[in-house]
Order: structure tokens, then sequence, then C-alpha cells
């Protein structure tokens, strides 16, 4: 039977990696990195320099593919039906990458960046994968340092206050009016600013891009003078290197609940 | 001048420990180990355990101490309160630990289980020592592996669905209701098994406890069937081992909104 490892690699800094991501990337023959366009280049390089850091030379190969393209023009309503036909789309590069790359008592790995569990779709193909039913693997996961806790402790602060809630949300959601019951909200995903609309309130941002890598920028602060320069300073790394991966903590202060 | 590491050292499987935290540990002269009463000897002997595989014996000092009793019988609106007392008895603590046992130029460090930012006060009492002036340091975070990403690791499913929101909350919390606006709820420090209150609800439930250990129990399934299940199982395993820690994630189905 072929074997799955979904490995969490944390947030860009390769000394994320867990002991237990190291080991399962020293059992596998073959490793899948899918690419997304603009930011291929150096996301798959990082990986390529992972494993080049933690395997033998010649105990492994490694396969690329394409991700296919997500209509990113579907908004509102019709985003989670797109979002599925490009989970179907992907779960057929999947199924044959698996199947015609792998031999059947092979070890295949998906690396993913920060935690497999957080805004990321691998889990889900796989399982559409299985479903389909063209080719049979079991799988497991190994789980990473997430870009949130990442982002917070280079900010050297906590997710939640005490006693309290803290929700993980996107950044078309926040866009749509902050969450109800919560005062600290994560937001990932957001390439339109949307902590722009809270300009006005009493609240602190912690946010952060290319967290753990050389390229990192970190701002904080109340967010109506933050607010601008992260704008400022997000633009321009975005033209620099071309895309960016960032994320943020709002932290709603008490006197405004 | 002193400097602390705040190091994330993964939900309880050993390898769960990053690099960047073997490396911080490497650089470490004094560990500080806080115990809580019952849970004492055996996490205590796991974070001795690590440190005995990864550094050279003889490269380090640990200094154990007792963490003041927090004040359990108080809840509702007096529950902030009593843990902010705690934190300052704390604090206290920890400043002495910090300056009697750490020399001027040296290096300590704190090991948290899961990761610094969710549901730990380490941070907030450093804050706190520094705010009160007695002894004066700097201190980085390490992020590590959280319990949450460790449950769903082993339960094989992601935290959030597509383009939804995910909150992290207390039992506490979600005893007083099901928060606004999200379906996917990861639920901490329940000691009083709040998901009881939804067994008649279309939900479903991941639940795991000492999660990356020997003792690991996982159970998944409609929360109707799963709940009596965990209330048995985790009744037995607090018997059996005198302490438990678990977490658990509801996932509330989408007709049911």
């Amino acid at each position: 039977m072929r074997k799955i490892h979904v490995i969490g690699i944390g947030a860009g800094d390769p000394d994320q990696l867990t002991l237990q991501a190291v080991k399962a990337m020293r059992g596998t023959d073959v490793f899948f990195l899918l690419d997304k366009g603009e930011v291929k280049n150096d996301l798959t390089q990082l990986r390529r320099d992972m494993l080049d850091a933690h395997l033998p030379a010649g105990s492994y190969r490694t396969v690329e593919a394409r991700d296919p393209e997500r209509d990113r023009k579907a908004g509102g309503a019709a985003y989670s039906p797109a979002v599925g036909d490009w989970r179907s789309a992907r779960a057929g590069i999947y199924a044959r990458l698996i199947a015609e790359e792998l031999d059947e008592d092979g070890t295949g790995a998906f690396l993913v960046w920060g935690d497999p569990a957080l805004y990321d779709s691998t889990l889900a193909i796989l399982q559409e994968v299985l479903e389909q039913g063209a080719v049979e693997f079991t799988y497991d996961v190994v789980p990473g340092v997430s870009s949130v806790s990442a982002l917070v402790a280079r900010h050297r602060t906590g997710l939640n206050r005490v006693a309290r809630p803290v929700q993980i949300t996107t950044g078309r959601r926040l866009a749509e009016g902050f969450p109800e019951g919560v005062d600290d909200v994560v937001v990932m995903l957001d390439a339109h600013q949307a902590f722009r609309g809270y300009a006005e309130e009493d609240m602190d941002i912690y946010w952060g891009a290319y967290i753990g890598t050389p390229d990192e920028i970190l701002v904080s602060g109340p967010i109506a003078e933050a607010g601008p320069r992260i704008e400022r300073l997000r633009a321009e790394a975005r033209e620099r290197k071309g895309w960016i991966m960032d994320t943020y903590l709002l932290r709603r202060n008490p006197g405004d609940a």
C-alpha cells in the first residue's frame, strides 16, 4: 500500500521544522512539490533547501507539478464553489501524481507551509482523491508551527488574553464585519488589507510578512498609526518580491467592547 | 544582560520539538522547571527527558520551583482577577529565580507545553516581572506546535472549513453558549466537559487526551454517540493517571446553522 505524509514545515524559518517532520522526510521516497505561479521560485527553492539540508543526496526524488489556477474573480457567495472546483481539479492532479510517480509500496510526501490544519487544502484534496477511488493509499499528518504561532512569537505576545477566546478568520470575512463575541482576531489570506476598515477603532495590530525568513517585516501598534505604515511597507515588499505572505492579529482594547 | 528563552516544546511528543527549540535549549545555561502539584512527576520528567536527549550532560542546570496554587473556586466574573493574583504571585517567584539563579550574562529558559501563545501565562508573567523592575533581562519566544494543531493532525482533519473561521475558546465559555458566527470551535481548559451541553446538536466532536504520548486517547464522531464514550474514557484515564490534559474540536454541521 502506498503511504503519504502531509508534513507541516513551519512558517518560513527552516529551523521551524520539527524532529518529527525531519524523520518523516527521511522516510519519504518522493516529494510532490506543487507550485503556484508567481511565488514558485522562492517557495519551491526554500523547500528544496530543506530537503538538501536534512536528507542524504540521492535518497529521494522530487516531482514538481503546477497547481491549476483558482478563479480569483469569484467573490462573495461564489467563493466556496470556486474553491470546490479548484479542489476537484487539484484532486485529479494529485491522483495522477500518486498513481504514476509512487511505487505501490512507496512513500510520498507533501510539504505544507505552516500547519496543514489551517487554511490549507491538502488534507481535503487527499480525502477527495480517496473518495474518487482511482488510487489507494494511507496517509498521516505531521503538525507544524503555524504562521499564526510564528507571528505572535516574533511579536512576543499571546494569541488570547486571560480566559478569553481568539478567532482565526479570513480577510474577506473581516471586511464584512468584526467577528461577534471576540476581541482578538487573527486574519489570514487577506489580499485587500481589510484592517483598513478598522482604522478608527481602539485596536492594536500585530502584523508580519515573510515571517521567519531574511525578508521578515514586523509592525505593531495602535491601528490608526500602524495601519498606514503597514500599507506602505506591504506595497513596497510586494512590488520588490512579486509576492507576499502576511498575517496579522487585531486586538480590540477592552474599553471599546 | 540576562537573556530568557520562552520555548514551545510541542504538545507531548518529544519529536514535536523544532530544530529552533533544540538550538535555543543548547544555548541555555539554566532551565526553570515550574511544576503544578499533581501533574508534577510526569510532566517534569518528560521535560527532563527532552533535555537529556538533546543536550550534553553537564552543559546546563535545572532549577525546580513550585507554582503557587490558583484559586480554582473563583468562578464567573471572579475568574480573571483570580488569575491576575496568581500571576502576580508567580511574577515574584520568576523574578527571584531569574535574579538568584542566573548570572548577569547568563541565559535561562522556560519550557512551555504546546505553543507559548495559547492559554499559557509565561509571557504575561515575564512582562510583569520587567514592569516590577527588580531584575532586568531580554527575552524571545520560540513558537511550538500547539496542542490544537497536534489534536487535529492526529484526527487528520483541518481546523477551519473552506473560507470559514475557527474560534479557540475555553470550556467555561462554551458552557455559557456556542460562540456566535462560527461552526468550528476548539475548546481548551475544559475541566467540566462543557461539550455535554451540546449532545442534542448536529455536531461532530474530535477529542484527544495526552496527545502525542504513549497514553494518547482519540475519539471522534457525532457528539450524541461520541460524547458519552469520551466522558467514560476521560474519567477512567483521569483516575488512572491522576491528571488529564485534553482538548477537542466541535464542528457544527451546515444544516444546523
